[in-house]
């Protein structure tokens, strides 16, 4: 499949560039993100400071905005640093984590997306159906979020916001409003630790900071995840667990290669 | 033993309900105690924003307070997220990180407790003798504090806060100010990780979020901690160390069963 | 050899005497920074709250100032945590992490070490260059940065702030100005993962709370956080990665002893 080679490629640019990604994000999974940027073959920058957040976009290759434990003094720093990534011209990723909980991290998504070009939304599959009704909302059209079908939504949002929407889940979803790419790689075990949809999103970071084509980027980085949690998953024996599991992970994004890439990866072209 | 078997029953609950529990805590353990919640059945949510944590109480079913790393901004947080929860008559589980180690924290204390109704204290015997201590001292009497005997500081404290005490130790002490019970599980080499104690408390609050009976929950979730650190230990072989019981800890959390906890908890009512 | 004689001697030492180690530090590695002094046999606090540093600094053997994911709350906190330290003559190790990436943090820099006495500072070579190239610049010469000597620069370091330079890399270098120290423990894979570094402070800090003489705390917390990678890396195996190094180094550092520092320490007297 002519997609699982271009993902092979991008894996290799991220080997040879080792692509710096700038990470404004929750305190919960920070450190989680951080090893599975240097594991794949990045290099994390964690800065959150609105004195010091242009300085750090200026040297990186991407910036990823997670707002997992989203505050005033974090969210302000995410809008500057987002708009000198657009100035710069360099590819910004956004997590909405648990937007459509509550109001304020709502408004703040809402407001994100106002604010700042996209590369790649990296979402489930509520936060990326809301997302879309927002989306279609502002422009008088309020019916996305209702519908079934996550395609569509992701579609929707994709084409309104002029990025990637990824929607990971049992079947991950990417799509630039056009191309539509399904991912069944993964293992129900995955969202049985805390900061495997982070991962994820940090994962297609440093992919963006390698590869131009966004689509691509996407789709290399949620595959990655899923692939990794499926090996995870097939070493643990007897008494293993989740912490076991934890480890195998960060183990498995680590000895990822081209060849597990081929032989494993199950990408449909929709 | 009656109280074993209701332990049992606790642990069920949570499994059915996957009970969502909002945490306002330390940037130490935050990871730890979020993997912990998911590894025995819940679900964690970690938010602090005055802005958010209204909103999160609302959809959990358990609040946890930890001032681990206590600062203005999410003691004020604590405040309006404690106040809230009371108001729709959910669980609020409080854990006094390093309460008696300066004035800060101890005015902190004693405001949380003044402002907010706890269903449990869940603290080691120093921090639960400093309370008992101030919760007397509220009343005109300040003796509790030097008292040899913890089990008389938890009571005293349950009694005047009208809440569960659970103090963790040796042999942890969980007592609603008449029953009192006592565990024997747990290991010396529990202490050796950082988090165990915040663990607990989260472990505490999985549980009142899918019991009413926080006596019950509180002995669940301290019994459950302490087991997990016995059947961790007991997997250490060769050069392991204190890296691989905690990536065991969390297998054992997850492995937990009731056939297990009847085996091997050890529990006294006093 | 002398000195590391001298290093099991700290090691014992610290066993002993556990000391509490107050840490102002980043919350990508705060956790493993926790576990590292626990590990090595100290005791942390991790505290940042403006109300609550002066008073744990108090009750503490050391304190480690780490400027990872710094802001203007904790610089303050920082500052006069270190104030506090150096009036009641307990040693401050600083970690000045990402310096020369851009203004806001060398300005941070800059403003610590004029305000705080600093026993120990470690950072890389490209950090330890700058602050040399700061240090001499503020005497009105801003050569040392372009120089490749990295032991001249940490020399140098060490001479104008009248502290203990360690620049770990390839080849660590410790240097009171006058002494230098040269040790070749460490393995290529520890950068893979995050916060080696921030961790390798948190232990010279552990040893700063038990050894007065500061370049010996150095040397062996430098010694032990290599000697500890190397150890962590043979045990692997097979499919055995990142993951599964970042809990044997734990495993390594909690196992460490006398024994294996004299067999496998190498460390060379310049």
């Amino acid at each position: 499949m002519e997609i699982i080679k271009e993902c092979v490629t991008a894996l290799q640019k991220v080997k040879e560039q080792n692509p710096l990604v700038h990470n404004i994000t929750n305190y919960v999974t920070v450190n989680d993100c951080a090893n599975v940027i240097l594991a794949i073959g990045g290099s994390p920058i964690m800065a959150d400071d609105i004195n010091d957040v242009e300085d750090m976009v200026s040297i990186a290759s991407c910036l990823v905005i997670n707002m997992g434990t989203l505050n005033e003094r974090t969210v302000a720093s995410m809008i500057k640093a987002g708009k000198k990534a657009n100035k710069l011209h360099k590819p910004v990723v956004f997590d909405p984590v648990g937007v459509g909980a509550g109001p304020y991290r709502n408004k703040t998504a809402e407001k994100l997306l106002k604010e700042i070009e996209f590369a790649v939304i990296r979402g489930n599959m509520s936060e990326v159906k809301f997302l879309s009704g927002l989306a279609v909302q502002t422009k008088g059209v309020d019916s996305v979020a209702d519908e079934a079908g996550g395609i569509e939504a992701a579609k929707s949002l994709a084409a309104d916001m002029k990025c990637v929407a990824a929607v990971t889940g049992k079947t991950d979803i990417i799509t630039d409003g056009q191309r539509v790419c399904l991912i069944d790689n993964g293992h129900p075990i995955l969202p049985g630790i805390t900061g495997t949809g982070c991962m994820a999103t940090a994962l297609v970071g440093t992919f963006c900071g390698a590869v131009r084509d966004y689509f691509l980027a996407a789709t290399t980085g949620v595959m990655s995840m899923g692939l990794a949690g499926e090996l995870a998953e097939r070493t643990l024996k007897g008494n293993e667990g989740i912490g076991t599991f934890r480890m195998r992970l960060f183990d498995s994004i680590y000895r990822l290669d081209g060849e597990t890439m081929m032989k494993e990866g199950r990408i449909r072209i929709e």
